[in-house]
């Protein structure tokens, strides 16, 4: 029979359906489900989405799966797969189409990763100050000396015994007010968003509301559920960002949306389906608190229903702010990258498709520019650099590097193509700071041995078997570990190139390409049955990333007229993993005393919860954004030369000697 | 093989569905969307569902429909349907139910109808003040030196060219800002709500923006289509309040959503598809306007799109109000009748499902009281007793009879229980203001001969030929006709009572009921193949009605301590059929100079139109609702006895004589 649609498996995660034929393997993986990597956003530049097609009938799958079925092997295959992978069905997902009916295996090289570290928030003094705040007022049941209506009632008693005028009410609450009076016997407890709008009234004493923070990266979304009477944490949530599968970094994201009619669309959807997820996980658990009274009583659980979350603040760069709210972000990837909007917005949840409560509103930090936006608004309103007479430089490396530089007179910020190297991306195997990343590495300088420490495992290698390293890529800390233990074994010199000298079976140059690369982890070691390395394209990155963030501050600095800082800070997942220190000699940023460099975690996920739980701090978040002054660095006409200067590996002598003492120590 | 499930053919529309077993046929017809008259809300008190199973097997319709699928014949049925009737299938719908396989036949006088005499706007003076108003502005173009946002550059444009401040934008706006600019080479037409907000922004100058004034009556609903740039009624539609098949009246309404759990629900949806389909049949007409030189140029035809319908207003009574907005209305039918919320709202339309602009504000009137809504501060706002010397009484008959009685210095409202009989409801015959209905009826005191007129055809009975009046009921005024006219011809006593002497064969007793009847049109005359009648019960709802709106008249008088009023308007679709003069000398209200008696046409619908067109007067509008006093006329300690006194045809013999003099002149 002839139709125009063919089933699908992927194993292994069994997930199956028919979808149109012609489409590529990645498309349909996506139509299905399984998400495939495909950081590069299917423009065959990655090699990430390799997978494999498994030939034979399979009955009980109901299908005959044949190589052919995937339609032609392509030019181009060949770079990322061997003659022998070949030879065992090995095609590029984003390449390959579905022409009949196939059996899929997704390797785990391939597989979008769904396991994330957490972001875990900082203790941070927050003065409370939500923007939905309680009161608690007892109504007159209405009479037929006094009919006025529910709305008039509940409006003068919360006049009367709070001082609360010209309060308007969310359709949702009139529609139930009626009944949650009379439940609460005429004694109601009324949420007041901004002193202005009636969001939720609760019929007993004992009610509580809660407040989402969610920090929404390019790569990571991370959200602190907050008690809004307490302004306590009560949990941290994260997961990958959805929008992943159609491209690792912003640039392909943009791509994504002007190749695909409803490529915006599905971005957003698939976002708001995630944020949606982690409102559900965290309506599902158990929370505990300490009992009335703290010591003696025991601890009481609860749980948070939905619409008790009546207050959410989101921070996320230009481009992610644009996604979720569905604004087009075409203009963001052309000059002269102007944004939809720059200013805070309040939505209605409802509006936005986010199942908190439908009357909450979702306040959106503002952006600064077309490439620094609400998180970096974030990450000021955390460490406060417009508030001090030191001069402060924030580099917050997720996905993309984003700069500030300054003090109480003048702001800086920028933002640094660092690429998603630091990330894992564009790395061979690299990966993100999931279990099973690499994270640190040391080599001997006399052996060229490795040890090294994988994510979700606390024994290095050396204490060890092989067996139980199950090592599945490196992540970005790791990365920076290796360059930097490669460069001090004299493997890679100066320049960042290998070493034509050094003899080791790690050290090889692979047939296929021609390039130089050097082993990390054997195959037995690895959960991805092959050898781990770092290849000389793989440095070329790295140098090209930090080389970048150097450029980015030394150019601010010379905007800014100083010639050194006084605080550095590093922000961001990378930040949180990395040593402060080697970024600090690999010459990662400008000199600075070394006890004054710290790692500050997510910042910008702080910043958001701050602006969840202090109203004031979003009036201040709107200053601030408009304070700051962006700065175009692509635009500065030394960059390239100022770029190609800091790309050695530490690039200054004296570094070299800061280096050593450092690592001594 | 046996289902839970029946299939239900209805004819003549040819509507058919499986139905669960076990529901009644009127049940059955709404699933279908048939919609069967049920004006009594399923009481089995009315008898106008009245339909009929045909017996036999249909091939062609796949079924098999036997008497005995509609369940077994139940006491109680006899009351409306006749021997002769039962022999050929009738039932009552709302007491037969499916049981089987069924081809159900509906008579034309239980269908409902779905053809309504539209509700002309009257010319009025309106003060052009609308809450949306337009602004024109050029946009600066982003470039590298002002990367401002586009909101902010907009804002800023508004600003400078006509001093707007603190604007927010809708999300929906926003989303296509960039398009829009670039489509209108940054030259825009912005929209802005109560200068706060940003609904729309259009491309080009040549632009339009529409408003729509709805009245949404119980049975009726008007919608006056406005533009709001230069005011003028573009169209007015009307419809059927599609809720009229859960029942006639507000208490119908009510009882069907406390007797069914999706009652609210389904009578909201209903309502809310049915201004959809009005705003649909607006925005596929073409109109025309004049050239832009009034003279000389031919008409331009123009469309409306329902983006372009940026502002609506509301006005319906308290019930049809909460419905609407799904309030729980139950409070309304049961002291102290605490509605809601009295104030006005101002509603995004998406939230309500309202297909226009989905940013657009629906501003719903305030209301008064639980039984005097929205609908009559618009009779205010049009009629302004309030800003007036002389005391008005207005009478706003519709399904509800509304009063108002005062002048600047005190106004006083109530609503009196008519019973819909002035509708043509709980008439035997009776029908509303529709095509085929008699609206005009006299009687030959000596022959006893009877003339008519029906709506639709402007030639009397007594000019045509039977066959050619095709009568399928009587409308209200009709009805009021019809009694004064048997009360001329002596047929009536003044008691309301038939004579006992009155020997005609229109005059005769009917052998089911023993009930006296009079045959205003007999059966060839007709589309419905039955003798019309008017009974003694319907004489007797007749006289209730014109009693109850007499006493509510009396007793707001002596509340308010005046002996005669200075002018009397008669508002609603009942005022503008009805002949005032007719309804002085029966006795419908207290005597007034019948210079200074009138019909003021749908004026609860004007004030609707007024509130659109002026943001000022819905301030007003909130200030009349506080002010009028609402006065609950059966708290009253002599309500009943005043209502008794007021039940003979005219209970003033003073009024008879009047009557002659009118009737002569």
């Amino acid at each position: 029979m002839k139709t125009n649609k063919a089933l699908v498996v992927f194993q292994p995660s069994g997930r199956r359906g028919r979808v149109p034929k012609g489409i590529s393997i990645v498309e349909a993986s996506r139509r299905l489900g399984v998400d495939i990597e495909a950081p590069c956003g299917e423009k065959q530049v990655c090699g990430k989405c390799k997978i494999r097609i498994e030939q034979g009938i399979f009955q009980k799958l109901g299908l005959e799966s044949r190589w052919k079925n995937a339609g032609p092997w392509q030019a181009g295959e060949e770079t990322y797969i061997s003659s022998d992978e070949k030879e065992k069905g090995y095609r590029m997902g984003c390449v390959a189409t579905v022409e009949g009916d196939l059996l899929v295996f997704v390797p785990e090289a391939a597989r979008a990763g769904k396991q994330v570290v957490s972001k875990a928030p900082r203790p941070l003094d927050i003065t409370l100050n939500p923007a939905v705040k309680q009161y608690s007022v007892h109504v007159e049941p209405p009479s037929l000396e006094d009919p006025a209506g529910l709305v008039e009632r509940l409006c003068a008693a919360l006049e009367d015994t709070h001082g609360l005028t010209s309060l308007s009410m969310d359709l949702d609450v009139l529609r139930t007010l009626q009944e949650t009076l009379e439940k609460g016997d005429w004694q109601a407890v009324v949420s007041v968003w901004m002193d202005r709008e009636i969001i939720l009234v609760q019929p007993a004493e004992n009610t509580t509301i809660f407040g989402m923070a969610i920090d929404i990266g390019t790569t990571t979304v991370a959200a602190y559920l907050c008690d809004l009477i307490s302004g306590n944490v009560i949990d941290t949530l994260s997961m990958m960002n959805p929008q992943v599968k159609y491209g690792e970094d912003v640039v392909s994201r943009i791509s994504f949306h002007m190749e695909n009619r409803d490529g915006l669309q599905r971005m957003s959807t698939d976002l708001m389906d995630g944020l949606n997820s982690l409102v559900r996980r965290a309506c599902s658990k158990e929370y505990s608190r300490p009992g009335p009274d703290n010591r003696s009583e025991p601890e009481q659980a609860f749980r948070v229903q939905p619409c008790e979350i009546v207050d959410v603040s989101i921070a996320g760069n230009t481009a992610m702010h644009h996604i979720l709210l569905q604004l087009d972000p075409a203009p963001l990837g052309v000059i002269p990258f102007t944004p939809a909007v720059h200013h805070s917005l309040d939505i209605k949840a409802r509006d936005l498709g986010l199942k908190v409560n439908p009357a909450a509103h979702v306040f959106t930090l503002p952006i600064e520019a077309g490439f620094v936006g609400g998180d970096n608004v974030g990450v000021i309103l955390a460490e406060e650099p417009h508030c001090q007479d030191a001069v402060q430089l924030i580099i917050d490396i997720g996905t993309n590097g984003e700069l500030v530089l300054g003090n109480r007179e003048r702001l800086i910020s920028s933002s640094c193509a660092t690429g998603p190297a630091l990330e894992g991306a564009q790395i061979e195997f690299g990966m993100r700071a999931a279990p099973g990343a690499i994270e640190r590495v040391v080599i001997d300088p006399e052996t060229v041995d490795v040890d090294y420490k994988v994510i979700g495992r606390d024994a290095w290698k050396s204490y060890s078997s092989p067996d139980d390293m199950q090592a599945k890529g490196i992540c970005g800390s790791g990365i920076l570990d290796a360059v930097t233990q490669l460069f001090i074994a004299g493997i890679v010199e100066k320049s960042g190139a290998f070493s034509k000298t050094l003899a080791s079976e790690r050290f090889r140059i692979r047939q296929e390409t021609g390039m130089k690369e050097f082993v990390l982890a054997w195959a037995p070691e690895t959960g991805i049955d092959k050898d781990i390395v770092i290849t000389q394209q793989d440095i070329r990155h790295i140098q090209l990333a930090k080389a970048s963030i150097y450029t980015g501050c030394k150019l601010m600095m010379r905007k800014l007229g100083v010639e050194h800082v006084d605080r550095v800070k590093i922000a961001g997942a990378f930040g949180s993993h990395v040593d402060c220190k080697l970024a600090l000699v690999m010459g990662m940023f400008p000199d600075c005393a070394i006890d004054k460099v710290s790692s500050v975690g997510n910042a910008a996920g702080d910043g958001c919860r701050i602006a969840l739980l202090n109203r004031e701090k979003r009036l201040e978040a709107d200053r601030i954004a408009r304070h700051v002054e962006y700065m175009e660095l692509t635009l500065e006409s030394d960059f390239q030369m100022q770029l190609m200067e800091a790309i050695h590996l530490p690039h200054m002598r004296d570094r070299f000697d800061h280096l050593q003492d450092i690592l001594q120590a």
